[in-house]
């Protein structure tokens, strides 16, 4: 960072000549809930599902930016928990929280731009995908739909210090899958060095997985003029999501094949790359259109946040 | 723009290797009235604060990105008029809107950033001030205050169409001034070539005038560590300003001085420099602090929007 807060407009190195940028309105009610997520999470989410963006176009994240709607009875200590939200989700990648601005609002709102640099690689957009190629996925994916329905089924765990710590004893609980599924909805954790890794490794497509699965590779399907089909026996269940389902009585497939704001990054390779763990191979492009799931009908849909 | 909307991120060149950003949250009853302003309107000036900020650095702007709030209930003509607006708005400026996210809310929000390039000149910040310069301002002061306070008194002029084309018959109004001051509120027009110019002139501090004369040159003053004297004799009243003030029983020096969201540009110069029009040296920089206006008192506040 060049010049920080306190001056009309921030300034960032910008080494590659390009500059990545995108940008996400998150509004409460809507994407958060004051009474489910702490001050402290909801800054490290909103920067992290913009933070993923930039990483799915195979950049490093060197910024963000936040325009901040909060009202008048909003607690200095919770704008305090926020912003070490978004100072130390950006410290997980390198990047800094550059500048921003404060409005009075209603409803808390957060207008969150993140900004990225492509090191000299060449950006991985959603239309490279071709036939024969291989879809893979890193990252966590159903965890945090997992998660939402947990507490809107009045799973309510004892929330987060806002210092971000867990509290003591809470890793103990008899359901610890409760605690870490409805953290998983508080606060993804989105595999962020995998982004310029899949650009490296030749990706040919690549998003973030943020309305679900199915629906965001649909837009690689789309964008690259294919057919995308996944394989569910490929695809990761594991045993904390297999309880959550059994409780609920859910379908965890279904949470992984739909279930949104996790930030896995789903790409498309060549067939005959070496991928590293954690990239798993869950599907194949082939001619066509549309996303196919073996054994499943095409007709799921996507992930709506809090409106189902 | 090397990659526009529809995927993750957009890509904006960035030759200077350096980018400038900065971001506004615009909240509906805080900043605009959708009763007072059309949607064209809305996403002119929304555009305008935001690309202001980045000339006010000394640079020239690249892009904006938008996240735009919208009630399920918002007319799709609306929607389009504003996106027309920004475009508008971004054309004036050779830049491009690159992109966004829409999500649902109650009310309108906008969440505007804005990028800039530097073109190999140094940022102008706030903190270059140093005695013994002179300051001086480009561009409006006190319309959009006058225009608001038309419109606080029911002076509501009937509405721009939403193309921005001004109603045929309107400019022969017996009261031209009406339309002309609460044009200027519904839509400012920030004098954008003056920021480069102000550089490349060897400007010392510069801002944009957003929140007010006094309280925006009192920026300059705190970053800069230096007193601002401002001359009201050398301040521009122009006739419409007085006309409504007459007719408002309001002081349209106080509007110059104090109000808001003209976007008019200051800056401190060094003495011997040789300003073109628009320019106009208003006041000079002394050793001390605060911002003084001859002959009167120093308490006069700033520009809250609508919230007085």
């Amino acid at each position: 960072m060049l010049l920080g807060p306190g001056d009309d407009a921030a300034i960032l190195k910008a080494p590659d000549g390009r500059v990545v940028v995108s940008t996400d309105l998150l509004i409460e009610g809507r994407h958060f809930r004051r009474d489910w997520s702490s001050g402290y999470d909801i800054g490290r989410k909103a920067a992290a599902q913009n933070l993923s963006d930039i990483v799915a176009m195979g950049a490093d994240p060197t910024a963000i930016v936040v325009g901040l709607g909060l009202p008048g009875d909003a607690p200095t200590d919770w704008l305090d928990a926020l912003t070490d939200g978004f100072r130390d989700e950006c410290a997980l990648v390198e990047a800094t929280v550059a500048g921003g601005d404060i409005a009075r609002s209603d409803i808390v709102v957060l207008g969150v731009t993140a900004l990225g640099d492509l090191g000299g690689r060449a950006p991985v957009t959603r239309s490279g995908a071709r036939p024969g190629q291989i879809v893979a996925i890193a990252g966590r994916l159903g965890h945090a739909a997992a998660g939402l329905a947990l507490l809107q089924a009045g799973r309510t765990e004892p929330g987060r210090a806002d210092t971000g710590q867990v509290e003591p004893g809470r890793a103990e609980s008899s359901r610890e899958y409760v605690g870490r599924l409805v953290d998983a909805h508080r606060r993804p954790e989105p595999p962020y060095a995998c982004g310029p890794q899949a650009a490296r490794l030749g990706a040919t497509a690549m998003l973030d997985v943020s309305d679900g699965l199915i629906q965001d590779v649909g837009h690689i399907a789309a964008a690259s003029g294919v057919r995308i089909s996944l394989d569910p026996d490929a695809l990761p269940v594991p045993a904390i999501l297999a309880e959550a389902a059994a409780e609920l009585g859910a379908d965890p497939l279904e949470w992984v094949l739909t279930g949104g704001d996790d930030h896995a990054l789903a790409a498309t390779f060549p067939d005959d790359v070496r991928l590293p763990p954690p990239w798993r191979i869950v599907g194949r492009v082939t001619e066509g259109e549309g996303v196919q799931v073996t054994g499943r009908s095409e007709t799921m849909g996507g992930w709506d946040h809090f409106r189902e």
